[in-house]
């Protein structure tokens, strides 16, 4: 039987949201795609949140997820910084919401520990181990490489389900 | 000449968003309508941006706003309401940003300045001048109260830059 999951990752900001897809096959992780979105950071800002929704929801149509995943962000000591992400993650998570997909949420820790087993490594250490683990995905920009993790992240956290499920 | 301008004012709150849609003529302003969207708070994250976006996206459609108002929100010291606030904000912003409407934005000052004649003044002070303002809208609950607040804010901002425009 075959249960090959298409997952789209995500990693938001308002100025670069990273994205990347993956199939997971069983315990096999292949890569399909991945890139940055970064909106006209001069535009009003409901324009720039547009612009966000709207590359996502391109990447949803192109690459037909089953499954999304999105990162929790860090409640910054920053309250701007703080809003900001907030309006960044909502519209990242509005375009596979419209399209019927659930939306996976994982703290960064989470994803850390998950692609990198320390839930304290930097962004290099999971820029590394993506590209250990993709290796067809090549050089790989930090936010796109964070949106990999993430779907990876989810790849590992629905097989465990699954294996939980079955015992 | 007429010159008539339909505006649909938005407070923002991922638990109740209030809006309310009145008519600005020259000096002269009318009540069209007012309420609260309220998404079911037990649902997935996504899902209730998505509710809130396609809520707005219903009023847009059925009131034909010609354009839009949002309040600036409260960077609040903490972290998790401010990111949560973001969150709704984006979602409502998003929805006349799909019709290609305009979103100006307020910081709460400016709208209490603006109704009551004073950037200190409380909620009971705002709700009761828009009950003042608009006397077609009858009773008025907080959330919406603000929003109506939002949007004769925005018609005074857009009349005063008429009149400095024609000056």
């Amino acid at each position: 039987m075959t249960n090959a999951v298409r997952i789209l990752g995500l990693d938001p900001g308002l100025r670069r949201t990273g994205w990347g897809v993956v199939i997971s096959e069983g315990a096999r992780l292949s890569w399909v795609a991945h890139g940055v979105i970064a909106p006209d950071d001069k535009a009003p800002l409901s324009d720039r949140l547009l612009a966000l929704m709207e590359g996502v929801g391109a990447l949803v149509e192109a690459y037909r997820p089953d499954e999304c995943a999105i990162e929790e962000v860090f409640v910054n000591t920053n309250g701007q910084s703080t809003l900001k992400l907030g309006h960044a993650r909502a519209a990242a998570m509005l375009a596979p919401a419209r399209a019927g997909l659930s939306v996976a949420e994982y703290a960064a820790r989470e994803v850390k520990k998950a692609v990198v087993g320390t839930g304290g490594a930097d962004k290099d250490q999971v820029a590394f181990m993506v590209a250990r683990l993709l290796p067809a995905a090549g050089g790989v920009a930090a936010d796109a490489a964070d949106a990999l993790a993430v779907a990876i992240t989810h790849s590992h956290a629905r097989r465990l389900r699954r294996l939980g499920a079955a015992a």
